[in-house]
């Protein structure tokens, strides 16, 4: 447990960041046609030739994959954490409708920058935020609806526009009304935004960020929660955190720091972080009356905005869907309210009796919001917290009223997501998107699992990732990761890494079952690599090559064993792959005359091209 | 490693099997109506009461949990491994229509015996082995369909009626078409047996195994691998995954041995087995010609069925869907035949350039089946290995004939499953199992997963887990685990635990989507603990009450953090349960006159009963 007054960060911990690239694994970068000077990043893993049982050497094309990690795993940039890593959206400050201020418009970040005691623990890099010009709105929805292509969308259709080279022809998904495309244009991008179906959290003051989107005709995104709290977690550990989540597959991080010295600590993240950062204003703001909900006003939360907005956070979760009239709802739950947003405003509804100045200040927030060109992750503080809750009446008024809060922010050009459950059973997941593509517009929707038992604590990154796979097939455009350690602990680097690639393959799985173009190369790729006992192809493939590879070797440790046509499963006698491969041998010499009555409506046995094989399932 | 040519079994390694009770846990045992020397073992959990507020205190019903753990968690009963477990099922050897041999009917079997080798390797205990008389049919589907209630039966129908005390109304399932009763009794699983629609594996040598029953309509059962191979294991080991496996709550198990002492090994594994016990007497039958597929008879074949059904195994995988035909509907896969099964059957055809003697003798193997009731689980030697091989017309070809083969067991008399993928992608899982369920007449479905992607080598017990939930909500009956371990290594003992504990969550997942009536009741209990900071209740209703407590305990190991109203993950001041409670407090207290506009009708702010709360997911 880190030490909780600590008022300096510890320069050789952060030289110690995870920086190796994967295993055979490079970074490239694509560039723009309309902006010819972007250079979209992804990992290129070159793969092994195949060796044909006849002698002949065919070559395996490099798979390009998606990439979240930044410029963290590319070894020819030198990275100092603490100046932060090299800006990727250099246009955004010269927008003709922004302006540099002179310093932070909060007087909270005006009081921790003028604190002598705060020196050692603080970012030092000079940045001035940016805001925009009166009367202008600098939200990519803004720009969309006026019809414009932003860099951010060219990049983003280069991104999702998995150029894989794959000859297979995949299953067609069943995509439960999505609309998506063959091919990703940066026009799609742009009326995908333009109608509120998908946003670019792009605030104007982080131009660390690479470009992503988050909508139901896009690839699944995951997120993965940082943040330290009262009882643990150093800036160290949380930047080391960031680092780490990012390199396993996390598309945007949320920083739920609850202890000591947010301000700070969300500075270092923001500046060395090349994914959209979201943040629960509320929960700083709370730290700032210490802790007592009644005392929050709206003056403090809207200067904790600001605050936020100028340090550059991409999107906020904000409860202004949980209204005073809802609280009662609650009562006969199992679970009462789970989300500590929603708990920490409905006690303040409760002290004041009055409506949550969430709600009844929300046009004064959209005015904040665009800006700065933050989006909302409008926060559902109802969300059920036990299977006994799910979908009940308290839930589902709060999802009705994110539906027109949604229609609110979308009058403003706020780009807008919603924030889904929590625990539901199988059963009930459907009805959960249905009615917020229903109510909320087709606004992208993300969810945190859902769990879908509550029985496994230690275990709920799979009740949850059950849950995620579900509720991303049928739409929903994010998801929230849950660890091993949920309702448990707080996670170690160890839990980020078992979270994220629970949710990365959960996500994956939800893009197969949606049919986005281009998903199941990866699938085949590794596949014919585990059949041609390419072992390490199959590592590299992998999402976790380094768990692969350990797991392979904790039984067959030898070197030769990774490229011996058996493994420890079966052993070499009883190898179901390599038996297949020898019926592909027998059937290539001479089973042509012998075996004509099964080669009936001209199939051939095997036709020769893939040629071996690995041991899978028993049985 | 272990030495693969030990031919002794170490006793002091069989005394340090697993045996303590779970935490808070005992035994309890139900007797039957129709049968009142039935013995029906259920796990009993005690839980502390709940400390109110305003110091009222009221207690928490003990729940009551299926048990697989048999008699290892009964510390009560003295077991000598050597000896085996405690017969359960003393009712068979003194039914009216078998008979006991004097020695083992099986050529090779009697090999064995008589190798002096052998010796100090063999289980010693004497068994004479039990046979239906001459005509006669012992199965449990024979009886079903006679209108006979069965010890089996009514032990099955006090099993699955979970008596659970819940007052909460659960959420209503979608189940398909399946046919789940309020509660269940012998007559309803005469009923279902009778059908087809359930099967009982229960073979007469296997007096040991509590009955339990696998069906669509009762709760979703979980099948754990073991076996050791040419490269791993022994029987000790072997011994001790069984008890291991259970005790984490697999229902049957299947012994996969691919290495040497196939025989000794499954005596051992059986004479202490209070589960069912599934083989594939395919990988024995190689092993006795040298690993050569193309010297396999029908007649060395034949002679292994009987040596294990005169040993006790309760189900056959058998691989008779594999025809001639089908191979070269394979030759276009990505990963070829992956089963091994099929791969030595599809060998075996191509160079007999013959049909399958297991298709072609089936009619003879059902005459073996009737005699011991050994149950069909007829096996999908061509599911896809690939999620680009999902659905294709090899697989299908093969579940198609299975059908056939289904009606043909079903003449007989022959309790039958049917085994399914594999690798499946979301979107088809549910063609397979509407597929199944038509052609195969509700005969149960055992799926091994599906997988439902194959980029995660390392997660495959989730990328499977997934599928699996799926599956089983659609009416698959049992989930074959898939461990950590999948398609790399032989799993461990901490891979054991953590496949079967993943597929537990699966399945109860589906059963609480079915609508299984009381499964929610563990999922209420668990949850209320929760929200009222019973930590040690949360942890002993969990699946692995170790686990959570472990992964507590790392972060707040003080002994006194298991009765905080606040955990780690939020600190004390931001519980949001620990808020809830507040908020609930308040609401007693006066907030009756300060609120009456939200109380509108007739809803309270919060009622009476629940109290306190523990902090679960953030945001």
């Amino acid at each position: 447990m880190a030490n909780h007054t600590k008022l300096s960060v510890d320069s050789s911990a952060l030289a110690g960041i995870t920086r190796e690239p994967f295993p055979k694994s490079k970074k490239v970068y694509v560039s723009g046609t309309r902006f010819p000077e972007l250079k979209v990043p992804m990992r290129e893993v070159t793969q092994a030739p195949t060796r044909h049982a006849n002698g002949k050497i065919t070559e395996n094309a490099p798979i390009r994959l998606y990439d979240t990690s930044g410029p963290f795993t590319d070894p020819s940039l030198a990275i100092d954490l603490r100046r932060g890593v090299p800006v990727v959206r250099d246009w955004v400050s010269k927008r003709s409708d922004v302006e540099q201020l002179d310093g932070s418009s909060s007087e909270f970040a005006r009081a921790r920058l003028a604190d002598p005691r705060l020196a050692a623990l603080r970012f030092e890099l000079d940045r001035k935020p940016l805001r925009a010009k009166a009367g202008k709105n600098v939200s990519q929805l803004h720009a969309a609806r006026r019809g414009e292509i932003t860099p951010e969308m060219e990049f983003i259709a280069l991104r999702e526009n998995q150029k894989l080279a794959s000859s297979r022809v995949q299953h067609p998904g069943e995509s439960f009304g999505a609309s998506i495309p063959k091919e990703f244009t940066a026009e799609f991008v742009r009326d995908e935004v333009a109608r509120g179906r998908a946003i670019i959290p792009a605030n104007i003051n982080h131009p660390e960020c690479e470009p992503m989107i988050i909508g139901r005709n896009f690839l699944v995104k995951i997120n993965a929660n940082l943040g330290n709290s009262a009882v643990s977690s150093s800036i160290e550990e949380e930047v080391e955190k960031m680092v780490w989540s990012i390199r396993w597959g996390a598309d945007t991080v949320m920083d739920l720091s609850t202890g000591p010295n947010i301000h700070e600590t969300r500075e270092w993240i923001l500046r060395n972080c090349p994914v959209p950062v979201g943040t629960v204003p509320l929960y700083q703001a709370l730290e700032k009356v210490g802790g007592k909900a009644e005392e929050l006003t709206w003056e403090l939360y809207r200067d904790t905005l600001i605050e936020q907005a100028e340090q550059g956070v991409d999107y906020f979760t904000i409860h202004a869907g949980l209204r005073l009239p809802f609280i009662p709802l609650t009562a006969k739950r199992v679970t009462g309210i789970v989300s500590r947003g929603g708990s920490i405003m409905a006690r303040w509804c409760l002290a004041h009796h009055q409506e949550s100045f969430l709600y009844t200040r929300f046009d004064e927030i959209c005015e904040i919001m665009k800006a700065y060109d933050v989006s909302f992750s409008l926060g559902d503080g109802l969300r059920p917290g036990s299977i006994a809750d799910a979908n009940d009446e308290a839930q589902f008024a709060e999802l009705e009223t994110l539906g027109e809060l949604t229609k609110i922010a979308w009058k403003h050009d706020v780009q807008t997501m919603i924030e889904g459950p929590g625990h539901v059973p199988m059963q009930l997941i459907r009805e959960n998107m249905t009615k917020q593509l229903e109510v909320c517009g087709e606004a992208p929707f993300y969810t945190l699992g859902p769990l879908t038992t509550d029985i496994a604590p230690g275990y709920d990154h799979i009740t949850s990732g059950i849950g995620a796979a579900m509720i991303g097939w049928y739409g929903t455009a994010m998801l929230c990761y849950v660890t091993p350690k949920e309702h448990l602990g707080l996670p170690d680097k160890e839990d980020v890494r078992v979270g994220v690639v629970t949710y990365k393959l959960a996500a994956h799985a939800a893009d197969l079952a949606k049919g986005h173009p281009g998903a199941q190369s990866r699938d085949d790729a590794l596949s014919k690599a585990r059949f041609e006992f390419r072992w390490e192809d199959q590592f590299n493939l992998s999402l976790d090559p380094m768990k692969a590879k350990e797991f392979h070797d904790q039984t067959l440790p030898a070197e030769g064993a990774k490229t011996a046509h058996f493994c420890s499963m079966c052993g070499p006698k009883f190898c179901s792959m390599s038996i297949t491969e020898d019926v592909r041998a027998m059937a290539e010499k001479g089973m042509a005359e012998k075996s004509n009555e099964f080669r009936e409506g001209g199939r051939e046995v095997y036709a020769a091209e893939p040629v071996t094989s690995p041991a899978a399932e028993r049985r």
